[in-house]
């Protein structure tokens, strides 16, 4: 049995009360706003237990630190800065993605305007910077260094994606490149982050830090897989929900390159005007699946947990750490195809 | 004479270099559109070289390293560093105020759109602190700690200026925390942070960021003059230009906050809807005057400036740096008023 969900409760309970102390330093309305995003308070201010999201990035920065022999405290104020740089992210991106729910709930936008959001986003960003530098460590220069270089790769990935909207034709290596800037670039931030706190040879925070990329990539390649041929009840989204916004997704883009008539018809359907119906959906899905799109995105994607697994092998580690961030990647990874 | 204007071209042309190299890291379209925003490219790509603005602050960081016995070069990276902090928030607030032109081009937004102007305007803020943490310097924490603590004071002027837009009544204290926030927090961080780079006794650091605090609010109680009883000739802004658009500015706060059936018929008419005839401004403008807030805003100005030049004054510093950037100040804030 995987030891992951006790992992990311754990690691929600301990950061929890350092990620409020460095909310509570900004003004009264980012604050306010960010504290709501968070699931701490109601969109009015009143105290409440809403979901904040399975806190993934400061699990993997506290098992960090651990596997390079090192307390997790040491971890812990760049567990609260990948968490800060995380929901930067979510909530520029949920405004400029125009979705007005997150966890339920309704969008920091969509509740205050855009101009809230594009503040309390920018504040939570500079945030992440303060509470690292803040410590003294000697060794908060190399993880502020390596936050700001992963926000650089983080804010390309999304202004890739927007980009691929607009184009007619995308690679399966951009795509790959974007899921690495989306989904990879602050994963491996957040593995590795804990063993540069915490001093760890280069080798060893390399290790960890290509472990997360990896994973990151192989995250986006299932999560892609699920958006096409995903259960709504196990997803949590309608069927074939990446279908429907003609998303040019990481399958997607596999059979579009693959040429032949499968690939043709696939690239005339996806410039094709109006809302698709399920029937068409399902002819869709079944274009992909015969281009070989989903059958690449799951070998793709076991290949990269493979190298995620043997990068952890490769350093001299803590056993039980080791352990617990194989795990995690796991649960991460292996959801319901 | 001042030898302000010669030192302003000379750090242009100083951080130019590295301010390039450094936009050259950003992904593709974040990078042409900062080039654009600074001014060396048109919106096609053609290479030009448009207003980039005065470069005030990247003059004070040089300043300030200069001030404390260190080279300039010491202060490069921290110059850089303010000014791509200075163009995250015109970015930012250019599209939250709707600003459709800078310096006689259209902005970022009006040209590639909202989504554009937030990814460019992060991708500035997260670079700046690149940048700084880049140079490996033992001094590069305290001064990436400065800039992120200024990032927060920053966005909390901005916030205060939009909230104060939508209230009815702003006290004066609140109105000056703005400006200290908007205009004198980077200022400050601008004047502190080279002699921060060089590792300058905290005394000495203090009394720079001092002098910069005052010199931005300073500057802001005398922009704000000139948006009222400015000379469009000499402003290049429509006359009356700030009680156009109902703004709450220091001189407006102040007479608001003396009492009386001046501030009471001013008060009312802020809440009036309509656009404003000339001869209603000229009215309203007599209002301001006459319960004082054109006389207080000066002399506070000219207050703030002297407590800055005590500052410079009360610690020991190279005196021809000191001479620069006392003349520095007083030509950002000494206008045609």
């Amino acid at each position: 049995m995987s030891t992951a969900p006790a992992c990311l409760s754990h690691s929600r309970v301990t950061i929890t009360p350092a990620l409020r102390a460095a909310v509570d330093r900004l003004d009264h309305r980012s604050r306010h706003q960010a504290a709501y995003h968070f699931g701490w308070i109601t969109a009015g201010g009143a105290p409440v237990s809403a979901d904040a999201g399975k806190a993934v990035r400061p699990a993997l920065a506290l098992l960090s630190a651990e596997a390079v022999g090192a307390p997790p405290e040491v971890a812990l104020p760049g567990a609260v800065a990948v968490e800060l740089v995380h929901n930067f992210s979510l909530v520029h991106d949920d405004l400029m993605d125009g979705d007005e729910e997150r966890r339920h709930r309704r969008t920091v936008w969509k509740l205050w305007g855009s101009s809230s959001a594009i503040l309390t986003g920018d504040a939570l960003l500079a945030l992440a910077q303060e509470v690292l530098l803040d410590t003294g460590l000697p060794t908060a220069a190399p993880a502020a260094r390596l936050l700001a270089r992963t926000t650089r790769h983080l804010i390309r990935g999304q202004v890739q994606d927007l980009a691929f909207e607009q184009r007619s034709h995308v690679t399966v290596e951009e795509c790959v490149d974007m899921a690495a800037g989306k989904t990879g670039a602050l994963l491996s931030a957040s593995a590795a982050i804990g063993a540069v706190l915490a001093g760890a040879p280069e080798a060893t925070v390399d290790a960890l830090a290509l472990y997360g990329d990896q994973v990151g990539v192989a995250f986006q390649l299932v999560d892609d897989v699920l958006g096409i041929w995903g259960d709504p009840a196990v997803t949590g989204k309608p069927v074939h929900s990446d279908l429907r916004s003609r998303k040019k997704s990481l399958p997607v883009s596999h059979a579009l390159n693959q040429g032949g008539p499968l690939s043709d018809e696939l690239a005339a359907w996806l410039t094709t005007p109006g809302e698709p119906d399920e029937e068409e959906l399902r002819r869709v899905a079944g274009l992909i699946e015969g281009a070989g799109g989903r059958d690449w995105a799951l070998a793709e994607a076991a290949r990269r947990m493979a190298l995620a697994e043997d990068a952890l092998r490769g350093v001299e580690l803590d056993a039980g750490a080791r352990d617990e961030l194989l795990a995690l990647g796991r649960f991460v990874v292996d959801r319901e195809v």
